[in-house]
């Protein structure tokens, strides 16, 4: 069969302690299931800034853009929170982004039964939660030019002499290819889109929301599409999430809902993502999956850290990249499984009680569930 | 006594219904504090563009200008969607906001005790919420230049052929003042400021978080601040609301997250807005009071809107306008007590019952209650 080549890259914090995880499922796979992975390890974030002075070194740049799939752990930390804003430990995953031009991000909200109880939200708004929400990942306010800040002296009305720009720019073409992406994902689905924006404030908005309707009308007429504003849509996923199926919004405004639609199933330690670009020689397309979780420096190096989204990442990585519906669809059940078992990571672990484990424990118990 | 001047907007939908009880309220005050209001009404939206081909006709906008505050319902409705970008209703508040500069945003999230049940959160993480989210509201993407939609022909790449610009603009001034209304409002709370942004992405961001920090160090040092970025606040709103008191943050991130905060009290016809500018030659600021929810076009001239939001608007304006805190007071009491009473809009109608009103019995029972 296919060998898959890997890139992984813990990152900083319990980055690499939630990717030790997943090397043992993928060895698992690579055992049990006949799957042969080529995998590379390499350094991001504040780790690779420690190393070589910048968040993402070109040569990982390079590897990154050779391989099947990047898996990432997370990245940032105190330590580099007084770097320049050049070379913070994010620049190296909105580079690793940019330049594999990985335009769709998905990043589903699902709720787990086992853990319907974490969410702030009453059980009965969130059981059985799934949504996905597709946010445009590479264009927008995130990268367009100009920006900066400057002086701005001549101006005696502005009290502290400065400004600070940054603009929020989309062709119709970019917006066009995240369309398609939500929509395909949505006739697996529900066949539902709704799309967000703030059309009635800005013109970037507008065209966001023809440009949708274009694809729409043209491309999916059999997907039921419709729209949003973004303040709108914050609202509505508060009071009633299960009315969405797919949700497909700009870059800024993805960044936003997607943390407020992940913390409505109150396991954040649960949910992965993946940040697809267009089809390589190959077939498959530019791909890097990453927790939606951030690097927890609070509880690094102390096997607290719960490795699911993680491993819920790899099971996209399967599922997106390698066409292994079938083994994704394993693992996941894997998860569910030891959830249902009771055995919690600190952060699963709840009035009702349950079986306490370590990182490198649930690990091992995903592994033994499969 | 001083005698004070408003100018009503109904404004659409709903609006109108709303004010004419806010308007018995205002009667009620007059009879019997010795208050002395002289009210003018004029049109504003949807119902200014069938009159006058504008959402804001000039000589209103010079009305708006002379008076001490501005009462406004809410704009908007299907009638017109399709109308151009520059005449829709939105415009009409935009355009008040701009030109009257208020450039601060008050927007209290608070759960009222007897209402709880309604939030999709559970009772022990909103009960007794009371959060003042403070939104810039004069600049940022919303007033930007460059914007506007234009043609990309030279660009093979783009599909469509279309461009998209808004511009993220903000100077330390307009970001200073802003502040300062945070922290003096703050020190008659809690004393706590989360100011939210994305400077980690963002460049206009880093200057927010840098100006915000200078406004604290040299002016409000007592005051607790911390910063937040947005996304994370999104989170923190949904995860554990109660950790807030005063949140500081720009135009669109302000729009979005004082909306998902609103949502988590569950009773969106409850919760007011002021908008407040510099102070004119009266010592007043420059003030624009409003409710939160919009024109709710398919309840319109039904009598089930809900006018307490409308309501509580005008105890603002007794607070933040007229330095009548007591008369505030005594209001919101009212309203507490028509609610504990068991006195409900459809709304408000929640599975234990209670005494189903119109729009006007809800009206006439806060004013008995005075
Ligand atoms: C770390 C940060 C740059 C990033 C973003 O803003 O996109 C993160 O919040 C995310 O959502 O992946
Ligand atoms: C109606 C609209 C222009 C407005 C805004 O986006 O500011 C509204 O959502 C608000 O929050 O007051």
């Amino acid at each position: 069969s296919d060998s898959y080549s890997l890139l992984i890259l813990p990152g900083d914090g319990i980055g690499p302690e939630v990717m030790a995880e997943v090397v043992k499922v993928i060895d698992w796979f690579q055992a049990n299931r006949g799957m042969s992975f080529k995998v590379s390890h390499d350094l991001v974030g504040g780790s690779a800034y420690d190393k070589h002075g910048t968040p993402l070194a070109d040569e990982t740049m390079a590897k990154a853009q050779a391989v099947d799939a990047v898996l990432l752990g997370a990245v940032g930390g105190p330590k580099y929170d007084d770097l320049d804003f050049s070379v913070k430990p994010e620049r190296g995953l909105l580079r690793l982004r940019k330049e594999m031009d990985l335009y769709a991000n998905l990043r589903p909200a699902q709720c787990f039964d086992a853990l319907a109880d974490f969410s702030s939200l009453k059980r009965e708004v969130v059981a059985g939660l799934d949504i996905l929400i597709v946010r445009e990942l590479t264009s927008g306010v995130y990268f367009g030019e100009p920006r900066g800040i400057h002086e701005d002296n001549n101006n005696p009305d502005n009290e502290g002499g400065r400004v600070g720009i940054n603009t929020q720019r989309y062709t119709s073409g970019e917006i066009r290819r995240v369309a398609r992406s939500a929509f395909e994902l949505a006739r697996k689905r529900q066949n539902k889109v709704c799309s967000m924006e703030k059309a009635n404030v800005m013109e970037s908005g507008i065209l966001w929301r023809e440009e949708v309707q274009w694809v729409h009308d043209n491309e999916y007429p059999d997907v039921e599409l419709t729209h949003m504003y973004a303040d709108n849509g914050a609202m509505q996923l508060v009071r009633k999430p299960q009315q969405f199926d797919v949700i497909v919004t700009d870059n800024l405004f993805g960044d936003i809902l997607s943390d407020a639609a992940a913390m409505l199933t109150g396991s954040l330690g649960m949910l992965p993502s993946a940040s697809l670009g267009a089809p390589m020689a190959n077939g498959r397309p530019k791909a890097l999956y990453e927790p939606v979780h951030g690097s927890a420096p609070d509880i690094a190096g102390q096997g607290k850290a719960n490795p699911i989204a993680c491993i819920l990442s790899f099971a996209m990585a399967l599922r997106y990249s390698f066409n292994e519906g079938q083994a994704a669809g394993d693992l996941e059940a894997a998860v569910e499984k030891v959830l249902a078992d009771g055995v919690r990571t600190a952060d699963l672990m709840g009035p009702e009680g349950g079986t306490p484990v370590s990182t490198s424990d649930m690990g091992d118990r995903i592994v033994a569930a499969l």
